[in-house]
């Protein structure tokens, strides 16, 4: 007998998740990489930088979800270097020699070139970005309260999201509701049902990649909420005071104490590294351009999938899980001497939320908004969600949040003391 | 009508925010001040550090549950200064007058002065010393499993814990369960049950404030764990590597990667301060010799409670609890011109968890130990846990956490990144 074919994932995101996932109990040998402990349910992300659920709620161990398939290890490491020639994989205390490589390390968020402003403007990727978010919204509104100057507490209760898509649209949301119900008689000095929310985007309507009809839906429940949405707005320079903005009249100057980033987006450096040993391609964003079955030119024993990827699929966690299923299948029978078809993707459509009862969806051409689309929204987020245990937690907060407005996990915390 | 008595408050744990509460819908204006913008139910602290609840599941937002007292105001800051003469506190931002002033901001670990081991062995206070902890003990496991040398991976998998008190047993308890149950089956390079799991105290038995017998049980459910108890054993030094102890037989040295302070205690600084402007005493922890009505001699007008205050009482949160009342009601008594008795401890006992089913009581003399210690541990810590939502929340985790040995909240998180 032969030895076993040895499969390794780089990233535990959806598509490295589910394609060990896929390939547990299968006749190969999988190590999955991982620079964290734990698999990020993401779509949620916003609900723990808004203090709606805690970082345990939307984070499964990746050893526990994977512990019964017993053909599959998981390492924590970050992995520095791809030998391509070799076929190894180098971490910071490991080298691993590889037959197939799955590589899914994701992207980050990109300040256009403009790094310094990541200080003044966190991005929401990780768990520390998502506490750190919630500790600068709730800690504005503390300064507030001891700001007996009206004038100077204007900037700490103007809260700026940079981007329009999906992320800004329901942190945008998200922070409304703070303002306006959870928080409501909980200072003495103002009503913080007087903070402006602004969600800025660079395009003529947020949400531009929905339907026209959605976009309008979403402004018109953000503005519901007291979240101003301004288009045609260009960032040209954030610090710790506020942000200056170009439009289409001029510049402008925002003062805001309080500014999240959710604007673009950069692929990990592994796509770059990827591309110089192997002569692929990569785009703008440093996303590799994978061949129809998700492997690079030349190299049919590496997959590049997920937001690493660029196929002309949108950046969102279908996409992801799809292709991590489609390459341990696609894995499998390529090994037991089967054709293999390209990948497919099927477009279930997208949707957003915008606050209680309250969100937009386009499902395969069928639009709605309101109650239906936030009941769908609830339901599918429960529905894949890892691990029953965090179901039923997310469920019971947001039933919670839903009779109660309060938001229990609102913790100010920091790395000091 | 006269200008409406001004209580200031500093410190939000279980005495200040029971005074708070006592006060409110009371003829006083009341301000709390605190650090953190939550109450921390400090008894579970040891479960978020070992993983099996969230950091919000704790916590309650102390304006949240303040909200409807609208005679209480909630500060966030940091006291810096109290000027007994003038009457004032003052924070980073502001400055406060009192008519009554009540000190309650607790005390912290103490390493007997070797600060410099804090680094490598920390203590658990705050949310950041448990999730700090929580990421050690993980990363520990998560370590071993890259260790291809099995005397290498002895430190990594060696938990030593100092001091035996309940803080100290209810951590050996945990990571004792980690090891046997939660990570079973989660790795490939070693079995977690060899973890060696370590209990040091100085003195001759654990739990030393418990009857003998207690502490004898304790010491055998722990063992059932795999836990080791060594008592009569001193910490001499720690660094990276492991500890030095002096025992009865003389110096040894124990490797081990993650080590966990449980021991001595010292008391808020504001402590002292209090002792110069008034002459007042304090004990060797710092800790201020209160009268019998918990104010201080010559300051009827300055109340301190908890654990900054010595009146030959446990550092428990039932003491700090009924401080608090107590102080409530015995200002509201002044000002009516009541006369007002001194302070009196109903003593309900004391308990201490160690694992799935076990733990040990001694409830007014009555000892028991086993299951009904721990129905009675989980009874008494839901009852007195604030919030309701964080009721629930708790309650559904340890259900689930007792069926499944799952600890779903083990997140290796770090301000990096």
């Amino acid at each position: 007998m032969s030895a076993p074919h040895r499969v390794v994932i780089v990233g535990g995101g959806f598509a490295g998740f589910n394609a060990a996932l896929g390939l547990g109990h299968a006749p190969v040998e999988v190590t999955l990489i991982d620079r964290r402990n734990f698999h990020l349910f993401q779509p949620l992300l916003y609900q723990v930088a808004t203090g709606g659920l805690s970082p345990g709620d939307i984070c499964a161990p990746l050893r526990h979800v994977l512990k019964d398939h017993h053909n599959v290890r998981v390492l924590l490491g970050d992995v520095h270097t791809i030998n391509i020639a070799d076929r190894t994989v180098t971490t910071d205390t490991i080298e691993l020699p590889y037959d197939t490589l799955i590589v899914a390390t994701g992207a980050s968020n990109s300040y256009f070139g403009n790094d310094a402003w990541r200080k003044f403007a966190p991005s929401l990727k990780t768990i520390e970005d998502a506490t750190e978010i919630r500790s600068r919204i709730f800690s504005a509104f503390e300064q507030a309260e001891c700001e007996p100057d009206p004038a100077k507490r204007k900037p700490l209760l103007r809260f700026l999201i940079v981007g329009g898509g999906p992320t800004g649209v329901e942190l945008a949301g998200a922070i409304g509701e703070i303002a306006r119900d959870t928080l409501r008689g909980n200072f003495r000095n103002f009503r913080p049902e007087e903070s402006e929310i602004m969600l800025l985007d660079a395009s003529t309507r947020i949400l531009s990649p929905f339907h026209e009809e959605l976009s309008d839906k979403a402004e018109r429940a953000l503005i519901g909420l007291g979240v101003r949405c301004r288009t045609q707005v260009r960032v040209k320079a954030i610090d710790a005071e506020g942000v200056d903005i170009e439009t289409i009249t001029g510049m402008q100057r925002i003062e805001s104490r309080t500014v999240i980033w959710a604007a673009g987006v950069k692929a990990s450096p592994l796509g770059q590294s990827i591309a110089a040993q192997t002569g692929c391609e990569t785009d703008k964003g440093g996303r590799v351009r994978v061949l129809p079955d998700l492997t690079i030119p030349g190299h049919p024993e590496i997959y590049v999938l997920g937001d690493l990827a660029n196929l002309d699929l949108p950046g969102v966690a279908p996409v992801a899980i799809q292709q991590g299923k489609y390459t341990a299948k696609a894995i499998q029978a390529k090994l037991a001497g089967n054709p293999v078809s390209n990948f497919h993707y099927r477009d279930h459509g997208t949707m957003a939320t915008i606050g209680r009862k309250a969100a937009v969806a386009d499902l395969g051409g069928m639009r709605f908004d309101g109650l239906p689309a936030w009941l769908a929204w609830l339901f599918v987020h429960l529905l894949y969600l890892v691990g029953f245990r965090n179901r039923v937690l997310v469920a019971l907060q947001w039933g919670s949040q839903f009779l109660t407005y309060n938001r229990g996990a609102r913790l100010i915390t920091d790395d000091k003391d």
